[in-house]
């Protein structure tokens, strides 16, 4: 029995500081995520300044974050047999998250995801799939994710095929049980590419949508927020959607919340800020929070994370979630 | 042409909080550093929290720092073929230090420290050596060593005996060329276990001693520091003696430095500090500064590194060296 059980491709951030000149040198797409083969990995690794390594993946760090608040939580997701696949393994139960997914040894890596921080703190991604891209069928628990409360996903997984149908089966198998299903759109390049199949997830198997500001525009061809927001609020039970140092609005029916950011934060490095805030909302929500109790946590996670480097939160975040439930 | 040539143990350093308690339950000597087997890291890994990932290595730390304010350096030390010993490489070239020795291939993985970083911000480290004990007479770039200002080794090298026979050597070989030797004493433990070999070669063969008040203590068996002070004044040209929050204390012949720590410091984790010290120390010493500069830029580093997670220097040291320099 979980609150709540992850899917998604498991990662391992290898984060560096880098000036803006170096993105614009490599091409880099500033504040996305853009996917790499191993020769491309090879040779941005190259030119990346000296970096720490830590255990990522959206879904993931989401996980992790409501294992750290206390929630019961489950993890699917594939390494290779290798030093950093120890790495992720070890992390993410190290928090209490259960996590046995077979790993993957035919010789294809741990997925690593490079992440130049830029001085403004934002990051900018470049991501080598690996051993993530072997995720498939076989690798679904699905004892836990229809005993789970909430079923999330992250939609970096479409840009893989056998992924992107185990998960479309997995959101409908556990409608059936009665399991909530989430979704974190994760990128807005991303949503781009699979516009027409997210849109049409999101209107029959999503009940609550994550998504930032570009990410919601990018999947309703709005021009506006508020376009977007009028769009999303009719396609899914509850929309909660993250605007930086804006805040964030959660729309569900009749019901809307407007959600200030936390303030005073010294922001050193806004990698993880979409997921945290994604894990203390799930972790209020399937404690049986109201909605507007579920946005602030939401803040008070993604202030967390931002106040250091690293894509998981810190410290003592039960402490920290204490000031709002 | 090297400013310093360093030699030492190439690690990479796994950091994660811990309780007090923990250290207790596990018997680990809080502060120190224990070598243990594969086994034992494999066993402590399992009750370690999550981690960060970051290059370590006492001796590699200050030659990427010193390289980082700007100093030609050169790093001799034994990783594994491995995906750990590729983030050691990658680390220390990416700040621009020529490290070439071969990598190991029979099997034994990259040399792993974990690091438990309690409350109160001190390190309690458990030492995996893997490759780093395959370090002999044939890595030593000797082209490096006798081409350079300086040739910093680590008192941890004194725990491999091939390692160590190769240092004597080349430490007698450098003074042949006239070029300074430089010793860090590591840890008080490691100078227990090798105390009469470390008082001939502080003797002989070593020009610029650097220890902390416990190793001081411990090399020369004196009750209180100022006895440890004058022990080892007669026995090198110069000694910087560290003493975290009261500073340090620099003796050559006749001259004395009494040198302040950096106030208004927030104490994050004190690992790396003394090899940050050295950093800043010999990078000065190599551009010709007075003692009390290379004492204050000493200040300056360790101040830096005790700010983050991480033995490593990191950010924009140069200007913070203007400061002093």
């Amino acid at each position: 029995m979980f609150d709540v059980t992850g899917i998604g491709n498991a990662i391992v951030d290898v984060l560096a500081r880098a000036e803006e000149s170096l993105l614009v040198e490599h091409k880099m797409a500033k504040g996305g995520m853009s996917l790499i083969d191993e020769a491309g990995a090879e040779r941005l690794y190259a030119i990346m300044g000296p970096g720490i390594e830590a255990s990522g993946g959206s879904a993931a760090n989401t996980i992790a974050g409501i294992a750290a608040l206390g929630g019961r939580t489950a993890y699917i997701g594939k390494v290779s047999d290798d030093q950093l696949g120890d790495v992720f393994t070890h992390d993410i139960r190290a928090v209490g998250v259960t996590y046995d997914t077979p790993r993957l040894r035919n010789g294809l890596a741990t997925a690593r995801c490079l992440i130049f921080v830029t001085p403004d703190a934002q990051r900018t991604m470049q991501t080598f799939l690996g051993a993530t891209t072997q995720l498939g069928p076989e690798d679904l628990r699905m004892d836990a994710v229809t005993s789970s409360k909430v079923l999330y996903l992250e939609g970096y997984l479409w840009d893989q095929p056998r992924a992107k149908a185990a998960m479309r089966d997995a959101a409908i198998q556990a409608q059936k049980a009665g399991v909530k299903v989430a979704l974190t759109l994760s990128d807005a390049f991303c949503v781009a590419r699979f516009r027409d199949e997210f849109v049409e997830l999101v209107h029959n198997h999503v009940d609550i949508l994550f998504a930032n500001e570009s990410e919601v525009l990018s999947l309703s061809r709005a021009e506006s927020f508020d376009a977007a927001l009028q769009h999303v609020r009719g396609h899914c039970e509850i929309a909660a959607l993250t605007r930086s140092e804006k805040g964030s609005v959660i729309v569900s029916g009749d019901e809307v919340h407007v959600i200030d950011a936390e303030r005073h934060v010294r922001v050193v490095d806004t990698t993880g800020a979409g997921d945290a805030y994604a894990a203390g909302f799930l972790y209020a929500y399937t404690q049986g929070r109201d909605l507007a109790t579920c946005g602030r946590l939401g803040s008070v996670m993604a202030a967390e994370v931002i106040s250091h480097y690293g894509a998981r939160v810190e410290g003592d975040v039960k402490a920290l979630a204490a000031k709002v439930l």
